[in-house]
């Protein structure tokens, strides 16, 4: 934020756990492009890559929803990653969707990028503290948990046929 | 996060601190989307409309600036909300950018969703306790205004030799 920005009424912006939760994230992503930018890696394609590293084979439909990224979005995440010859897609065995493998040259830049991830995590727990790292890791998880909380009534409810795996598809 | 998904090998993801930030600020952003749906309003395009709210007459370059949009992105939503007849762009008086003015139907949709967000809030405080909020949004505080800490911190020589600035150079 800059001289001219800090004179404009925020409003209750300030106080509202999401407004606060979306500019530190912009934050923590603002270090971590500076910090990636030589290998031109942005957050979630990283966290795609560390997936597909992890779980080699997985179906793009599970990675996208274990990174929360919208189908449409991660269709073209993919394109770009493979185009550029880090991550590759194989037909799976049901033919009906795509296997995700890192190529050797993914995993050879996850091999260089460990080192820049530590860093930018370093530089990050500077600003809080390893207490307020431990303090804030716990708070934010129960933000998370408290959703699937809510999933789980809701599914164990009146919408359990809308959320029902597949059933839209079958 | 579903059943199938949980059986997904996260790796380092779950600790790092723009992983878990990035998560919850989801999580909270999908209990505003279900929350703002029947009035089509998104978290960005309600900080928008609060920021133009508080400061009528503000330029586009500066409201984009205080929310930290870019200037791509920030032109095409307010295209939508000027075509929706929620905002309106006039010229500004150095007639080099427009300054943004909420209509009569804008400011009549603010009134009606001060409610909406009170309820959101207090589904999210819930997650964490007016403690934990407290705490929550005074780490996320820290984290956002990072950049000023880190520098206290080189000056006062607890930061690692890796942060200090420059230090490949002297």
């Amino acid at each position: 934020m800059n001289e001219r920005a800090k004179s404009i009424d925020l409003g209750p912006l300030p106080e509202l756990i999401g407004y606060v939760l979306r500019r530190a994230q912009l934050a923590v992503f603002q270090d971590f492009f500076a910090s990636f930018a030589p290998f031109d890696i942005r957050p979630a394609q990283f966290s795609v890559l560390t997936i597909i590293e992890r779980n080699p084979g997985l179906t793009q439909t599970r990675v996208a929803e274990a990174l929360g990224i919208k189908r449409t979005n991660f269709v073209g995440m993919l394109d770009e990653l493979e185009k550029r010859g880090l991550a590759e897609r194989r037909q799976a065995r049901d033919k009906r969707s795509y296997a995700l493998y890192l190529t050797a040259d993914g995993v050879a830049l996850m091999r260089k990028l460990r080192p820049v991830l530590k860093a930018h995590e370093s530089r990050m727990i500077t600003r809080v503290g390893e207490e307020g790292r431990d303090r804030l890791v716990a708070l934010l998880t129960e933000i998370v948990d408290g959703r699937a909380r809510n999933v789980r009534a809701v599914r164990d409810g009146k919408a359990s046929r809308a959320l029902r795996p597949g059933s839209a598809e079958t």
